[in-house]
């Protein structure tokens, strides 16, 4: 263990005591000036730790920031951010990283965090608003799945069950699924998926789920735009939330979802889908490039295709668009 | 027009004949010199060019390099190489540099060309054979059709089909399509298409079509493993063919093909596919990964799915694998 990541565990155990720097240095057969050097890194990463010339060192608070190590720390998974998980402070967009290193081979469950993003992306090259400051959870997971590409999109849904979950089992928010990528609380998003696939013919090469989170993120932070439209944890509740526990829970969740999704199991995950989605039967608006169609909703297929009757009883099968209740 | 390529064509108007380097100077008005720099330049792009102190210059040959000018002057298409041809004396993989060029919002009908390639490759990772010595055509093209996923991987049977039909036009040979993605001639490898797909969950992003192609290697220059199982025109037909007349011709018909395949006529490119795959009926053994699959080929499906009968009269689908003929 490094210096620093052994320090870390001497004062996690001893968490909210003094612990001294003589006691430390004999410890750890390093000088106090050592000890000195790797607690003001510590402090850099974001954990707070009180010193006193006297009584040595105390750790009172984790980092807040999204660190490999502590999101490891209580990590039930057994792929998904065990091994690789690449950390930054700030990306273009963690699916733009992603890309790069699942070209150069990153294996399956690889994880890209980054605390912001300069060009966080949407769905169809859409500008995705990411907080600058670390409020929210910026996350790419890489996955090679061995299957054939016509499957694949179903991933999407899959990602927002698991994402709707781990949210449900950690905050008591109504949150619901809007067709087909976006994580609403009351009609605002709190979170967005953009899945990017690359296929050869007849094998999914890679699979980027991106994940964009807006944890505690303050209302005036949204650019004025999307402010009617955009939500956070710590806007609905009022209070801070740890991201770190928040993306272990989403990535616990995802691993138990894409196991069932490998096992074929996709009924059970659409139907999930279906509750949290409160969609089908609804009337909508759905806008596809250049055209409205509206209609009530009579079911979404196993390939995530929205069913749409219209007033005159016509079936429409909807691949994609943005939806508006009516 | 740059002073070399007006040069150029002014020695292409006069090719097989002498044109006095003052002419040149006075028509074009710049220097002796000048004319007698951008001549250098022509004969390192690969220009023949015989040159006399009183005579002047004389255009004997055009360049056997795969030169964007030399590709776009005969070329019949309305898109693909028409404005943005891509072209390098060497690079890793056309594949690879058309998908960063992709990634950076390059638009369909680009085209990647290089003289060799250091990593080429084929389908599921493996090796793709490049001659070093610009023997070969390699090259990748943009497609960025307005189409769900579904129906994308399509594309690699209506690629060698378009492939198969340019061969046919100009070379007398027994060309044929081996599934699911390689062009044969008596049962060696003349041409291999590697197709990578990119899609969000409901949307084609963008698609590369690389195409490897042995034009006038020797036999020689194949690696000793490859050696019994590939070919090239040359060695097919003991004569030179010109690089550029063929990629003109695969593009011309790959752009025929892909305005047939996004007007929905499918049915009649797989029908052309199965006329010039000579598969169907055929007994056969496949490797999928682990397993032998061994049977007759009763048809191949419009998404290119391969149906075997076994002797027992089961049907099975395959989707993928290594085909042998029995």
């Amino acid at each position: 263990m490094a210096t620093k990541d052994l320090l870390l565990s001497y004062l996690k155990e001893k968490r909210g005591a003094w612990v001294s720097g003589e006691s430390l240095s004999n410890e750890m057969s390093v000088s106090r000036t050592a000890i000195w050097k790797h607690v003001r890194k510590l402090k850099e990463e974001g954990y707070l730790i009180k010193s006193s010339p006297k009584k040595g060192y105390l750790l009172s608070r984790d980092s807040d920031l999204l660190l490999p190590n502590e999101i490891r720390e209580r990590l039930s998974t057994r792929v998904f951010g065990k091994m690789d998980i690449h950390y930054f402070k700030e990306l273009d967009s963690t699916n733009m990283k992603a890309k790069n290193l699942a070209e150069g081979g990153a294996r399956e469950g690889t994880v890209v965090i980054a605390e912001s993003q300069t060009a966080g992306r949407g769905r169809r090259g859409r500008e995705w608003f990411s907080s600058s400051s670390g409020n929210g959870i910026y996350a790419t997971l890489i996955l090679r799945p061995a299957m054939s590409p016509i499957g694949a999109p179903r991933i999407t849904l899959m990602t927002a069950v698991a994402v709707a979950e781990a949210l449900l089992s950690l905050v008591e928010l109504d949150v619901k699924i809007k067709w087909p990528n976006d994580i609403l609380i009351k009609g605002r998003k709190l979170a967005g998926i953009l899945t990017e696939i690359t296929t050869e013919m007849d094998a999914v090469n890679y699979i980027l789920v991106g994940l964009g989170l807006n944890v505690n993120t303050p209302s005036e932070s949204f650019p004025k735009e999307i402010r009617e439209k955009a939500t956070s944890i710590f806007i609905e509740t009022g209070a801070q939330f740890s991201r770190t526990r928040l993306i272990r829970t989403c990535l616990e969740q995802f691993e138990k979802y894409y196991e069932m999704f490998k096992e074929n199991e996709f009924s059970s995950i659409i139907h999930r889908w279906k509750q949290l989605s409160d969609i089908v039967g609804k009337n909508i608006s759905v806008g596809v490039i250049g055209q409205e169609h509206m209609g009530e909703v009579v079911d979404i297929d196993d390939d995530g295709v929205l069913i749409l009757k219209d007033d005159q009883g016509r079936i429409q099968r909807i691949i994609s668009g943005d939806v508006t209740l009516c």
